[in-house]
């Protein structure tokens, strides 16, 4: 009797175990917003060149604007920007911003950003990369999708949320990134 | 006796646990293609501007292309494309497809693409990214990656399978995109 | 008696599904590096377009330095590179490197990547893209994430650890490309 309640208990126990290693057709999660794996603020600083400032140049652009709008639609900017822990631009930067961006909308300012975070000091090594859509003209908050990483940020994925916190016209422009992580390995 | 039973069962439930919460070196998982979690069709109308047409132009050519080969190698377009529900390009925009694409290959029209739709309606908040080669020269049906997301769409990952429905010339074209996200959250 | 022993066994082991379906928050894994699910190593070989060698050219830059710097910050190029299984480049190519890569470093030689692998054959169909800042001028191995894939390599996440095999100056460079996969489906 006893042995018989053992079985069904065991057969029972298997078929779920059975049931959760089947075909997965995809995944579906529900996410506490509130409670990533990692989080941390952190403020890039892109000082623009402008063929008097090689020194200090962080950012340069490589396309001109085309004429199409008044929102520099078609200029593209190439970057290696430092990131500090706070808004101070001569603050130690904890890494760089590597990337390129550029104005995509004839109505507004808007940009298209591909920006890779590359850590590496005794601290944190590694990288991870933002993209996505940038709609500072219209948003004064705007969350980007982190896509991946390596090293220290190995194949993580998450949002970065930015906001303008300086903008001095087109000679330089510093945002807070607050980073949330949620996959973490 | 029954109490030895309930221990056993219970050990051995643990073990399972303990097996299931330790070290995961891979996620390894079948997908059943045919049941993505969201599911959906977008058209996707691309308007290039030709300097005389600045108000209807929705795509611009930024960098030239270098003569190699006959298919356009080096041309990089700019876009902020609108995303409508049918084929109809002046239905109302559910979404925008901001980014860029490049042309890349000496022996056929072919595309690299790194598109965001942009959703920013009552209905529908977000972005995801798709981004991935097109080589609409020589496939009528092209699956591109969908790496990420944020809004409705937070870290959502799949596949855009991509049709051009519509090419006139290099003045305008329609891409039917099927659109099935894998993960959901 | 026995009943009420099936009936704990079993409450229990319903609470502890219910727990493992509850809302999850984010996703922390451990990973041993050592085990991806699939692993293989390529050869990129990149010969740039020189006006001379249309034929022969894998690669072109679209966009020229601007003077900034001594590490050719600014040039971009746009390239479809063979992909091979050995360091020869006559060998039959299995995949070619589709994409863009351009330098953003004043300080040294150190490149932005973003390049889809893009596999044609009876053996293997799909693409997986790789992402990341590329700084070879100061390491010679570098971790690169990957970020996302179709076909064979649907919905795939991981690391690409380039290395230099062979540099002649501007003219050609062959990439070792060590690639690792630890979300396979």
């Amino acid at each position: 009797m006893v042995n018989q309640i053992y079985k069904q208990v065991f057969s029972f126990f298997l078929s779920v175990l059975l049931l959760q290693s089947s075909t997965v057709s995809y995944v579906r999660k529900s996410f506490d917003l509130n409670k990533p794996c990692r989080h941390f603020v952190l403020y890039l600083h892109n000082i623009a060149y402008d063929d008097d400032n090689a020194a200090n140049a962080t950012a340069a652009t490589i396309v001109n604007p085309l004429g199409l709008g008044d929102y520099s639609f078609g200029r593209v900017i190439i970057c290696d920007d430092p990131v500090t822990m706070d808004q101070n631009y001569l603050s130690k930067p904890v890494a760089r911003a590597q990337g390129f961006y550029f104005y995509n909308k004839k109505t507004n300012f808007n940009t298209w950003v591909a920006w890779t975070l590359v850590f590496n000091s005794t601290k944190h090594k590694g990288t991870f990369t933002i993209m996505d859509a940038n709609p500072y003209g219209m948003e004064p908050t705007r969350d980007l999708a982190i896509v991946g990483g390596t090293g220290d940020f190995l194949m993580t994925r998450g949002i970065a949320t930015l906001k303008t916190k300086l903008s001095q016209g087109s000679k330089y422009f510093c945002l807070e990134m607050n980073i949330k992580l949620y996959e973490c390995y």
